[in-house]
């Protein structure tokens, strides 16, 4: 049996997902301290994790309170190194980490596909609205699917490479229906419809349903905050300029 | 037994002796063919890597001649992703995958914290000669003697992290000492014996000398061929200028 885990979180962050979506499906039991990324405790850089980000994990140690991290734990940040560690911990429990080591790596080179494409792409969409964006989105999500070569991405069971994923993809897709983003008003709902009826990322949108239909994602995906956040977010950036 | 290995590599590359230090220290048979990087054969891209980068392996399929790469085998790039792959297609046969989940996901930490501060701290020192670069590249070095805890990065045992971290600390130490880079004459060999004259930096050269004893880096450690290289590409960034 691992030890305890007390997981330090934020239901709008992305990279916190991922470690939620490991946890619920290994079927950990853990205790779950939302962090307010506005409003950021002060113990929880000094005492959890010093470049206070989300997510991070508190390992072993005595039985403390969330808010009183014991120095006898030993603190884990960084959401794709949780994402591998939280399957280790509870082996046989999930289909995570693929057996054939060979599926692992090909998930793992997904994984690095989808940071170094998709990531630039959205944050150049979304939060920048740069010339030129919405081309280099379609083409991020043009690498996704080529990538993807199984019912999942790497394999016809769910493994890290779609935990990875799902967060960004489901965050995308909301902004961009609810036209929520640093471009000109209703592009970002023209734009997914215009993916949608273009036949060839009916193989995307099928994935994108696939993975938002997992348990463990709907138990860890909080839409209303979610878009709040970075409607706040949004706001704050208009306001600077 | 794994399937039939051939490692596509050059001798001067950081990252491809990531993937022959730990094909050596498993103990691997394997093909090994040297890529010039200055000429690449034009079959590597489109039958090995799309992205044309060393390292890379060819993994089963029919027994071949490394230039004429076979599409059964399949095909995996990137030095961390293969750092981890070797010895999980060899379990138990080295000590690169700690046993202890959490210490492996400190070796990944390790590995994380290095490719973030010192990555960057290099190439500003020795390739762009910025300002300050000296400053960075001094942190750098402090952040990684704060983040190894024990006699190897993270455990008593040789794992990836310490794999991960020799193929640029030797580089560096190399080029420093000949005055290879893009400093002033002199600069570099000043630099690193100020560093040597420095007390707070003895852990630092005592963890570098123990990792260039290992079996597995002297083997696959060419520094008259790296020396040459570096030469050759900054007398090139000169011309540039
Ligand atoms: N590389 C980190 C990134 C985590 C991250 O950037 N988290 C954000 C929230 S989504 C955060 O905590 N930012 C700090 C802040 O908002 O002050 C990971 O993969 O876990
Ligand atoms: N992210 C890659 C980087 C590999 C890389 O940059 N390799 C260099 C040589 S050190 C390369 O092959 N560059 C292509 C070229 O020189 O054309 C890895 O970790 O394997």
């Amino acid at each position: 049996m691992p030890e305890q885990i007390t997981l330090y979180s934020a239901k709008i962050c992305p990279y916190a997902q991922r470690a939620e979506i490991a946890l619920a499906e290994v079927g950990a039991d853990f205790k779950r301290y939302e962090i307010d990324l506005s409003n950021k405790p002060e113990w929880y850089a000094p005492k959890v994790n010093p470049a206070s980000k989300v997510p991070a994990i508190a390992y072993g140690g005595p039985d403390v309170a969330p808010d009183q991290p014991s120095p006898e734990s030993t603190k884990i940040p960084e959401s794709l190194v949780l994402l591998q560690l939280i399957p280790e911990l509870y082996p046989g429990k999930s289909s995570l980490i693929p057996k054939d080591p060979i599926v692992l790596a090909q998930a793992r080179l997904f994984i690095e596909t989808f940071s170094n494409t998709f990531s630039p792409a959205w944050v150049a969409f979304i939060f920048k609205g740069e010339e030129g964006a919405e081309e280099k989105l379609r083409s991020a999500i043009e690498t996704v699917i080529k990538a993807k070569t199984h019912k999942y991405a790497v394999s016809d069971e769910f493994t890290i490479a779609d935990a990875a994923v799902v967060p960004f993809l489901a965050r995308l897709e909301l902004l961009l229906t609810t036209d929520t983003g640093k471009f000109a008003p209703g592009q970002g709902s023209k734009f997914i419809a215009s993916l949608k009826a273009d036949a060839s990322f009916n193989s995307f949108f099928e994935y994108l349903n696939l993975l938002k239909e997992r348990e463990s994602f709907k138990q860890t995906w909080h839409p209303d905050e979610v878009l709040a956040h970075f409607r706040k977010r949004l706001a704050e950036l208009n306001a600077q300029k």
